[in-house]
């Protein structure tokens, strides 16, 4: 896979080489490039923005860097290509999406930056996405969280000792409590079950955690899972304990 | 405010201080604090994590080095504050937690990496947010861009020029179109109106293409928002365009 990247703060990218980025690239499963658009500015002084149309605060990007950032694209790696702006607007980005995303042979992501975009920059754009409802000063921080979050689902990226088969929402459900060592830390113990070795019961206990937090936290990712009949009968299970809880809280309220 | 996180690669932090939050530590509204807990692991080889209780891949932070860390911020910086975890089954970070969390006076990060953590560790945490239905290789990300989020909402961080007011969600719509100079470019025009001077139809054809765009794309939005009778007016037109549009579309399909 290659990704480039159009930021004005290409410097904001070095940690990512760090992270998950860095094994990709050091095992020749991606190419990334980070393309600073104030090298198209037409202006002397590398001005990339200006005031918008209409009036109002703020400064826009200006089209042309950004056309002409892609068009060197273009004739450096022609073919086909997603191209991905950051915006609130956008598509939400999710595991799915990372998935799909994981397939693609070229990814190009814009960031943009100041307070906003002229409007013609999106006829460039084949896909916007966007991390939440909320704003932030550019799109360098989410792109870089798409790029972690897709270059995971690169075959070989992840060890197996890392593999992202465990990982929350690979099955539809939350993960269960996990513990370490040591066995008691400041009063607090690793549940027995998980101490004794039994792998039945062990992996039930797993299931049975997973639901109830899921339970709990996301009802509305149940929707979405197919259970065997053991796994039907643990959900009961929660369900009866957790409607046991909340009677118990509202006696002891009382 | 006081900002610090707990996490593993403390050098993946240096390029936030080039955005927004370099210009609140420039004006003293922000103390920034970067621990690495790896410094208060209790092995000469310096590990933080180990294998979980009752087996599977993958390694988990283990309790100590979290819990020590915390122990020194709360001999240094002894007070009331909010501890965040990085968690897919926490709430949704959104425009609304991030003003919340502008309120606090001190905030603390807790970036998972690894696998996963020890359960125990989410004793110490007050609020779990999630930015979303993917996977991370860690938690720095999503907590440098929680963090964004939430010091542009710091009195005297955005200057006028650059105020949040104007954002997308801030007054519960998508924003509208913007377009600066050139006026033409590879044969797409600014919008007449935006280019003639009329304060007041621009101000309505902004709110109209706000709505539109919200409408199209986040009709959910539209639930929440108030608005006054020539809104009102301006939503009912939007929905006819969009309705003989979609009708157009089918027209042509035949």
């Amino acid at each position: 896979m290659r990704i480039d990247v159009l930021s004005l703060f290409p410097d904001m990218f070095t940690p990512l080489t760090q992270s998950i980025i860095g094994k990709a690239l050091e095992r020749e499963l991606l190419q990334f490039n980070v393309v600073d658009f104030r090298d198209y500015s037409h202006d002397k002084h590398h001005h990339v923005d200006d005031t918008p149309y209409g009036g109002g605060a703020g400064m826009l990007l200006r089209p042309e860097p950004i056309f002409e950032a892609m068009d060197a694209l273009d004739a450096a790696a022609p073919g086909p290509r997603r191209v991905i702006l950051l915006d609130p607007a956008g598509r939400k980005f999710d595991h799915v999406a990372a998935k799909e995303l994981a397939q693609e042979s070229h990814l190009v992501f814009i960031c943009g930056h100041y307070e906003g975009y002229d409007e013609r920059i999106r006829s460039l754009v084949t896909d916007e996405f966007s991390i939440g409802d909320f704003v932030l000063t550019g799109g360098e921080l989410p792109a870089m969280m798409m790029i972690d979050a897709t270059v995971r689902f690169l075959p070989g990226v992840l060890g197996n000792a890392e593999s992202a088969a465990t990982d929350s929402f690979e099955n539809g459900l939350l993960n269960y409590p996990e513990y370490t060592r040591p066995a008691s830390y400041r009063d607090m113990d690793v549940p027995f079950v998980l101490q004794n070795g039994d792998h039945g019961k062990i992996a039930r206990w797993r299931l049975k955690e997973s639901l109830r937090r899921t339970l709990q936290r996301r009802p509305d990712l149940l929707a979405d899972v197919t259970l065997d009949k053991d796994g039907q009968k643990l959900l009961r299970e929660v369900r009866g304990e957790e409607a046991g809880r909340l009677a118990d809280c509202e006696r002891e309220d009382e």
